[in-house]
């Protein structure tokens, strides 16, 4: 198991982002921030974190890692093998800290900087070891959004950090996305600063207000962009003539009289308080952390959809979840099977919550189809199995609804095996609270082995008779539960 | 009944994505479009808005319009009260169309046109009836997409033809936004050619690939702007010290020497053939019908899970289902109680297909759910009720599944009341292939009567035990289906 400190320096939205990121990821983190408030942002920020981004996975997160917060940097940077500098924007300052970090941080340590405006030679300048400064810029909120822009400078586009910092970011669950030669602002932040311009001067104008604006995106392209970039959906409007033809006729409109493009609106005192008054009438009445808790569990709604086509954002949510898996204890495939198996951990997901603050039925038969999954794997119809040709299928599901739970409380399904033969397995699972022990609800399922290709029950292989035999040989000794064989409306 | 009958002039990529949204909404559409591909790409957009509109909503689509093909502009817009005009973007074109238009139709029809370069005040030049023509420029793929940007000239700001266009066009499920000033290339254009120039540029400059720039956009701000547009997300950003702070902050930006923004890259023939070459590196395994049905996935997926939380487009297709519910025949509420009573229609949806091609289990019980949902309402227990502090609480569920179906497959669930008493009722639903009539799976389900702010069991009222012996006393002559009273494991 290797060792996984991660630096924090500086805890602000950035920063704070970051360190919540690494902790649910499994991380220790020494944090380094002289402001006050530091302590209280980056516990509102995991706070946030904590109500998100285990909805992103299928599987279960790593046990959380411990955050201490350091009073020097060279405090915080001691036995990191990743160091993150979130300070202010100001060339000296970066310099001041890189020299601070790089005279007590491991050698083999990855330095990534969050900068948006500094190319990472600007960062190195006045460095001895300047191949261990990369700029890792990432987008608000760091711990939801994936992309990570990461850039050496030139000179160091192959070093061991340069791909050390892929696969640590890549570990976390993040998108990096390599710049090969370095620019000003990087590529995402010059895309926006376009946008941020024209958008300044349709307000100047009057043409449009701050919201306006906002809807023009989000009720159209926004959408759009949320799966496919700029390129891939201009590739579909051009359909089957191709991009080149759909380029070529696009092209006229780059001469286009639009000279407003062309100049930069001055922003003055007014220009600044229309748009704050506007915006004001657009949202302000939603507080900064309603926002955010708005924002976030949109994120999570809107990425999960992406996952059922591992599509973009979804088939990298679809390959952490794989890496994850790997990192579990090994404890998860055992042959004890004294007790009811643990099949599924998660949490109560926003989601799953309906308009009246109950968690939705369905989401209990989807925690109950988890475990079922679980279930499946543990005995040997993994994936590897059913592209065999053949699977289990539920052909019954019997579910009583015991207790209530709410928002952001932890579940634990336990599964027991009712009974077996060659061609079926009847299982029960109980949907707990995890830390009150308290049964919220149960799940009967019978499941049918069926040959995929002619879609007929047949007998399962020899390896899973095996195991479920394994399996009953103790659940027998278990007592039969009282939901177990029950019909709805007559007494058990 | 007010007459639905919309001409579409022009039944390309935008065009034919209007006939598809009139037709889904149950309006008939005249096309006329003179190409000989016209009825193709018309019927092909047609296919692909069928899998996918109906599923943004949580309630019936009209019944489908019926599509006319017409031999000239005047048998098109003969009875129509909306005229819908796609051709090229070409202003002596449009200007012949529009006098085409204006001699055959009603003179309170409106004429939308997609125009997305010229200003309505240029179509109105040749007009005798100006005040007729209105911009209403949608955005790919229009069937799915809500945003239409309503331009009038600013001499028609007020007037009824402006306030028609906003009110249909909210009608048939879209957000138009009114543009009070008109403008070249209106609004959400003028961004996206923003970010087009800064995309040309990095590419130019062998910054970044067509498929780097994507991902920077779809991993990254794509994500937020999905749901809040550029000056929400920065609202946010800014944290608790507001909008002025933060644009004071990030306004000196705006003086960074990125001389690029300013300058308009040469569009020859190396930089659309490099842009060509990489944009068929990064999509080119799939084909343009295949990245549509993705997109058209995805874009589902991705507004229903802002409905969860009535957010933004989320906010917007909870109103249309309400706009919808209003449209449905009355027959829906009956005393007619001799067969199990219709709850629920829908089809299979994209999202609902697991990796294996099935529909995953837990969208069986969410269809049962919203049958039992129609149900409670069809018995009293609507959402009034509910307010007033007691509602139905499912206890126990009992699915059998009998015969699978396929994506885009009709559902039909029927409900048949089992038994009940002052404090529960018992319910049995069948999940029925509406063309077939074949039973695909069952559901029984036993709901108590529950007073909210207590969390106990307590009498329903006294409207509700009326209708519930109403239903009782014609469903106790139907059959007792085999699947009641069932237990897992067990014969019946």
């Amino acid at each position: 198991m290797t060792i996984k400190i991660a630096a924090c320096i500086g805890g602000g939205v950035i920063g704070g982002g970051w360190v919540a990121r690494f902790l649910l990821h499994g991380w220790d983190v020494q944090l380094f921030d002289p402001s006050p408030n530091a302590e209280r942002t980056v516990n509102e920020m995991l706070a946030n974190a904590r109500q998100s981004l285990p909805a992103l996975a299928d599987v279960a997160m790593p046990t959380e890692g411990k955050l201490t917060l350091c009073n020097s940097i060279e405090e915080a940077v001691t036995h990191a093998t990743w160091i993150q500098e979130s300070v202010p924007e100001r060339l000296e300052i970066k310099h001041t800290v890189m020299a601070q970090i790089q005279s007590a941080c491991l050698e083999s340590a990855v330095i990534g900087s969050s900068t948006s405006g500094f190319k990472p030679s600007q960062l190195q300048e006045k460095s001895e070891h300047p191949e261990q400064i990369v700029v890792a810029h990432p987008f608000n909120p760091v711990y939801l959004l994936p992309l990570v822009e990461v850039v050496p400078s030139e000179n160091y586009l192959e070093s061991s950090y340069t791909q050390e910092a892929q696969r640590l970011l890549t570990s976390i669950g993040m998108k990096p996305l390599l710049i090969r030669k370095e620019i000003d602002a990087h590529i995402a932040d010059r895309l926006l600063e376009a946008v941020w311009r024209e958008g300044l001067w349709l307000i100047n104008d009057g043409i449009a207000s701050t919201e306006e604006i906002d809807d023009a995106i989000r009720f159209g392209f926004g959408l759009r962009w949320a799966q496919m970039g700029l390129f891939e959906t201009y590739r579909i409007a051009g359909g089957e003539a191709g991009m080149k033809h759909f380029i070529s006729q696009f092209g006229p409109c780059l001469e286009w009289p639009w000279t407003k493009l062309m100049d930069v609106p001055n922003l003055t005192e007014e220009l600044i308080d229309t748009i704050a008054n506007q915006s004001d009438a657009q949202s302000g009445h939603h507080s900064i952390r309603e926002l955010e808790r708005i924002r976030d569990n949109n994120l999570v709604g809107i990425m999960r959809a992406q996952k059922n086509y591992r599509w973009g954002v979804g088939q990298l949510l679809h390959e952490h979840d794989q890496f994850l898996a790997t990192q579990q204890p090994e404890s998860q495939v055992t042959d004890d099977y004294a007790e009811p198996i643990i099949t599924h951990e998660t949490k109560v997901l926003p989601a799953w919550i309906d308009y009246n603050g109950h968690m939705n039925e369905m989401h209990y038969l989807q925690v109950f189809s988890a475990g079922t999954d679980q279930f499946m794997r543990l005995i040997g119809c993994d994936e590897a199995y059913v592209e065999n040709g053949s699977s289990y299928f539920t052909t019954e599901s019997h579910i009583c609804h015991i207790d209530e739970v709410k928002l952001g409380e932890p579940l634990t399904v336990t599964t027991q095996l009712i009974s077996h033969d060659a061609k079926r397995f009847h299982i029960f699972h109980r949907l707990i609270h995890s830390s009150t022990g308290h049964v919220i609800a149960t799940g009967e399922h019978m499941l049918l082995h069926v040959d995929l290709n002619e879609t007929k029950v047949c007998p399962t292989s020899e390896a899973i008779q095996q195991t479920l035999e394994q399996i009953a040989e103790q659940h027998q000794q278990l007592s039969l539960p009282e939901q177990v064989h029950r019909a709805i409306g007559k007494k058990a």
